[in-house]
């Protein structure tokens, strides 16, 4: 059950979102593009598909070490129409501006949100400023509309005993840059966030494969067992095989001092996919001659079983890995 | 010139929002829909024009007399839509939640939003929710996606000399109701906010008109004669008759108590509209039909000038209605 009172886990994309949406938003707005709970919706239009989405991004601190909350409220946006096999052509931006922001960073930051949209080809057809009383900070709220290319077939109702789970790259690397980026826990960050569009990686990935892809999610808040929890079903396991799973070293090992997973950590440029298993090699080839994909990998499958994800420990033991009731920590996105 | 840092003002909706739009924003996203400035963004998709606009939302206090914040948030989209000449299809919502928020209240206002939604026949397809630290408040966003009428063809560039300027209803009401709502000030408010949908109302009049109907807007912060500079041009001036301007008794008397000018203050439930003389009086008699219209008024017309907004006041005397530099107040809408 809900709490009576809204509190930090509601927004963490965990098991408390999982509540909040099901108990609040899904009963007023119900209908097929809601209710299927996808990154974007998607509707038909004039007899062709489209995507919509919408995110809110509120990280701290709006600048951090391989991007800003410009550039990742674009790539949010994008990536959320990319894992929806939707090509990114038109979007809005609200920007909510706290006062005393400096008006430097929020060029940059508009810029880097420009920039990030214009390498997409998408363009910002409205927007929108309000001013509020805060830290001289921002928050931003993006929306993308997407054309859903004609050969892609995706959705976690398509993921069947055998598929593939791939990921496209290194997990984590956005939740623990953002999280070290605050200066708070005496380490500093040696590694960057993946913070990155992911529609050029995805693309040929679609055209390439068609149907054969059968669903695609980017980990963000929660990361990578939170997507693995929210497509899986009864009747199905995910085995995911936690030594295949890419990790930066420095990822690696500043998640051990701070006692924290990396497995739920956030990534803002990797999408995990699911894929047909005679295409998985094609699949992970198609996606290593990307620059974003270079570390691409097949990190598990799809088996009969109860709806669990369960982890094979690199010492060969099993682990279900469930959602968590909220996040590890907030404000990531 | 825009300051170094934001502040309060940049959020107004008066001269230092347009300054902000143009000295930062447009350079950065420079594109024919953006440029244009209008209440949404139109493009062309597979040979029919679209309109996407998006809001945020940041009014306090978030209950009122006459709505709140979830209605709000909703009438605010389908009015953009509305005066741009497009039915709302679709919309995304993206709530950012401060901690604390009471989750019936929560249920309350996003069932405002779904209500006023469903009652224009918009899908809302894609959300997305956020939580933060603040006073147990909260914020939204929402961005819709309307299909344009054939029949319009709105635009400033429209407007010629001759052409008469209506309201389609009271003004203030929503200004005024929210500040005393706030309970600063020792007076109470005895109407409510003007907060509606107006794609009812307006419709009937594009399909009725068409092209005689040459551009609307809704008088949101800045108000009245903040929207007739936003459209006035060189080479004419925008004349408004201040005794035909429809007002409440009571938002005239706390307007005067509080030393505020009803012609700046915030409409969520109104639209100015510029039609051509000969079919000024039909266009009334549309507007007059529909609840909302009932005190529909042409309130001015457009004569060959110098790009200023005039005001004849009810003693007879002319004075030069400029837009303010910052609103009247803050958190509006």
């Amino acid at each position: 059950m809900v709490s009576d009172a809204i509190r930090m886990g509601h927004g963490s994309g965990g098991r408390l979102s999982a509540e909040l949406v099901r108990e609040v938003f899904l009963p007023l707005f119900n209908n097929p593009a809601i209710n299927a709970l996808g990154d974007a919706g998607v509707f038909t239009l004039d007899g062709k598909r489209f995507a919509l989405t919408t995110d809110s991004f509120t990280v701290r601190p709006i600048f951090f070490p391989g991007g800003n909350i410009g550039k990742l409220a674009a790539c949010g946006m994008i990536n959320d129409l990319a894992v929806s096999g939707a090509r990114p052509i038109f979007l809005s931006a609200g920007f909510i501006l706290e006062e005393g922001l400096a008006l430097e960073d929020l060029r940059a930051i508009a810029g880097s949100l420009a920039q990030e949209a214009r390498g997409v080809g998408a363009q910002l057809v409205a927007g929108d400023t309000k001013v509020i009383e805060g830290q001289a900070g921002l928050l931003i709220n993006t929306t993308g509309l997407g054309q859903v290319l004609d050969c892609t077939e995706l959705g976690p109702g398509r993921i069947t005993e055998g598929d593939t789970i791939i990921v496209t790259g290194t997990v984590g690397d956005h939740g623990l840059a953002v999280l070290l980026a605050r200066g708070e826990l005496g380490i500093s960050a040696s590694f960057p966030s993946d913070c990155a569009p992911l529609w050029e990686l995805l693309e040929p990935l679609y055209q390439g494969l068609g149907a054969a892809v059968k669903f695609a999610r980017d980990p963000t808040r929660g990361g990578l067992v939170t997507v693995l929890n929210e497509a899986v079903r009864p009747g199905l396991d995910f085995v995911l095989d936690e030594a295949l799973v890419p990790l930066l070293p420095a990822v690696e090992s500043a998640s051990e001092m701070l006692g924290l997973d990396p497995l739920y950590a956030a990534c803002e440029g990797r999408a995990v996919l699911f894929v047909a298993p005679d295409k998985a090699e094609e699949a992970i080839s198609i996606l290593n001659a990307h620059p974003l994909g270079r570390a691409a990998a097949a990190i598990g499958r799809v088996v009969a079983g109860e709806g669990l994800v369960i982890g094979v420990t690199r010492t060969g033991g099993k682990r279900v890995l469930d959602m968590l009731v909220e996040d590890q920590y907030p404000r990531i996105c």
